[in-house]
């Protein structure tokens, strides 16, 4: 019997990088958090701090500076992946990339004014090999709401069950997803925006039994629309909207007044994939 | 020598409401997070615990409930007005009730169906005594960025100065900001909405020396173009953007690449007043 | 009727220092976040942009890293007072200066290694302007727990009263107070541990009827043991647990079992201060 | 082609527990936050809403507080082991649960008092399927710094290298570590608090010459001490503390000051296994 490394990775996560495109008077704005993580054989540090195959983290820091400057930066995905195939590339002793891109937007307000929008984050994640190359994008903290037109009854009772079935509540919740492309090439801000149209479109127009129905529209709809995806897996969390009982002050509440709640909520976690793709090329997660 | 009780208050915080208007089809959508503190003569209970003049905090929770089944929620100063004079008016024993709003802006998707903002909170905090009511409103968490027209320079130096002057730098704030009304009846949301668009107008078309220059702009702009407002409190965090050095890489960083620090930060307070108006009724806090 | 410049002040906000004194083998650790707010005669910066009145933030970034060599680092109120005064003494222009401190305690493991504590925050405040100097300590962070000797009945009762009366519930709060010093001489240290040993032991040993008792027996043995101590002030939040209802599956739930609620929670604010000292020369905040 | 549904579960997250134990005037006090996953074949409820295999997520929450009255709780570790079974055992249509808990500790000041202390957070998260039981444990936010002892040269430099090599440095990071047991039966608090100390130790007596190796040295004290787990997790971030250059001040900083960066920061991930025991029966997370 022995002790052994497994896998293992390092990197720079986290470098906030804001890039200013001067072009004439009217500029243009890049907010990105850019984290990098780098795999090899890294046996030789773990074991006696052998640096001799570790490029510092501070390098890859420096390295989204200096590219942000040479390369300008545009769609997160392509700035993920000129990162991501540069460490491959230069370094021997890396054998995979990994770039993850958080997006922040900013409404114009001005030829070089802006004002930061906080309705949902932007994610790209891209893992380069030397055989493969992976793009998965996604979308964080894209909170929506049904008043009505959802229902849910018909479940599961056990003796530890006291829920009464509804047929009207509030749906809403957090999306966290993230689509894996089936290739390394598109328009990925148009294909952003059409997943994030679909998604959105799919929760407001599906009259929902269950939050797994609307997860299911949701992913479905994203993958009817966008023939560039190969899968997309949602992380729903059921955000409670529970109703006041009013009777005690002999007012009725006809699904008007709700408590907002925050722990504990429902988590919905789910798949949705074309029965016909090559599997991911790397492990990811949501 | 004795030690006794001075100032004091207490009530609910951080009640969470939903309210949701169904007129016809087409539904309205609310969304607040509710604080309630109440002053008077309590000093039994500090004392014995003779909770004879107590209204439970359990209470306060119930009737923000009620109330905004009973008279519906409109504009958030409306409803802390309607909450606070309940209070007085109810509770003889309480000489102050201060009602606190946080509003959470929606974007309708639908007749039903609605995305929620994350560009700003507005707040409303309505303070009703037997004499006096006083009515607050605010903004917290609007980001604004100017990438140029922004200098800082002719400051003080002293033995521990190092910063360089600069004539162009990005100005990028987070805006915290109350603003007290002359009276208590106003078109709230117009008031709101055109306070908004005065500062951020402000911060846009102000070639900024100082940040003060602009905090003061601000302020001169919100209360030059709603005369309803007495004065306004601004808190300025100077969002640091630093210029990154890439000389070692034989680049030129032409204000195209920063890094968008986190901590330390300027912070810049200050208020902006009409020189006529009558002084608070309450003492008031950004 | 003009618009004109009310209260202001600026400064560096939450610039993190780690000092470690190395006194041979055995390190020692010492781990701020220091804000600094001055005040003066600022008019010009805020209405021309003129900033030769303006010491930057920088700088004062720069002297709470550079006192921090040439002084070492000790107490946290001994810092902020030699940093208030030096901006006071070398700063024509600067009437006041608010140095706020939170310090994080660490756990010694070795002579140069240590585990961070997360059981509370000790801050301290100070203002000196160029009559009057002021020491202000506290703690945040501090939750605080009895699972019984705690009652709540004889409250009053209104129309939207339905809380049950109770001689049997949790008391729970995360102390969040502040005390102000006589003097601006002491030993910190010791003032410090004795104030919060002597709120806990308040807490810990008051049957409480109310948490407004707790309180004012918590701020009273705290000035009954600290006689350099003027007044403080606490804000203590009802963290509200829940007994949950079991009925519906034939359990009892003899206080065993609870729902710790994060929102709404009460809060419970309140001054003790002794009736015979001098008022506070600045304002100051909980 | 089609779209078909893949991976999924669902459950109820954090679930906030507190238990009293109230064995005579002693109180016991257990302060949990509980997520539960289950999956089996939920396609109904995705294609069309038919719940008839879902069990309410508000059922689990519920299980959770009966379950705590009836079988008291104890180990984090037995408790979601407790619960895992139920849902599988009880729930036909439920192929895998999975259970994890976080645990707060408190530190007894009195018979019934209690301060939470905020030095780490426990885990335990437990997987159980028909054919299998995984126990993992594991703590975050335990933040660990040695001030010296720490050196980093050697590294592989490229074009966008600038960090000088250092021989000492501050090593400092907040362990996030989870650790995979062979079995299903053990005393979970004794196995816990090994593991804990045994990193911790290796932490503190580690010359590092690299964070990896500082990381290996944990997982291997970790796996020597307690031959009970299998294989151990760890994601370090590198909590830079960076040297501030005093030249400009005629100071030398002689590894005295720092500056405490939040972002960015390293982050090193690794596994340390032992290489004979079988690989997990579900895959697992840090």
């Amino acid at each position: 019997m022995a002790i052994v490394l497994g896998h293992n990775r390092y990197g720079k996560a986290e470098t906030r990088l804001v890039r200013v495109h001067r072009d004439g008077d009217t500029h243009g704005l890049v907010d990105l958090n850019v984290s990098i993580a780098l795999a090899g054989d890294l046996t030789a540090t773990h074991l006696t701090g052998d640096n001799s195959g570790v490029l510092p983290t501070d390098t890859m820091k420096n390295t989204v500076y200096a590219f942000a400057k040479q390369h300008g930066v545009g769609e997160p995905e392509a700035f993920a992946l000129l990162l991501a195939r540069h460490f491959v590339r230069t370094q021997g002793q890396v054998e995979s990339a990994r770039v993850s891109v958080e997006s922040f937007a900013w409404d114009r307000l001005g030829p070089h004014s802006f004002r930061r929008r906080g309705d949902h984050t932007r994610t790209a994640t891209v893992t380069v090999t030397r055989e493969s190359t992976q793009v998965v994008s996604g979308i964080t903290g894209l909170v929506l709401m049904n008043t009505t037109a959802s229902e849910f009854h018909g479940f599961v009772r056990d003796r530890y069950t006291t829920l009464p079935e509804t047929t009207d509540r509030i749906l809403a919740t957090a999306v966290d997803a993230k689509w894996r492309h089936l290739g390394d090439d598109a328009d990925w801000d148009k294909s952003f925006h059409g997943a994030v149209d679909a998604m959105t479109g799919a929760f407001v127009n599906t009259y929902s039994l269950s939050l797994q129905q609307t997860l299911m529209s949701m992913g479905t709809m994203v993958l009817t629309s966008r023939p560039e995806l190969a899968e997309i897996r949602l992380a729903l969390p059921n955000k409670h909207h529970y109703l006041v009982d009013l009777s005690a002050f002999a007012l009725e509440n006809e699904n008007e007044v709700f408590i907002a709640g925050d722990r504990p909520y429902g988590l919905i976690e789910g798949t949705v994939t074309r029965d016909d793709v090559p599997p991911a090329t790397t492990e990811w997660y949501l």
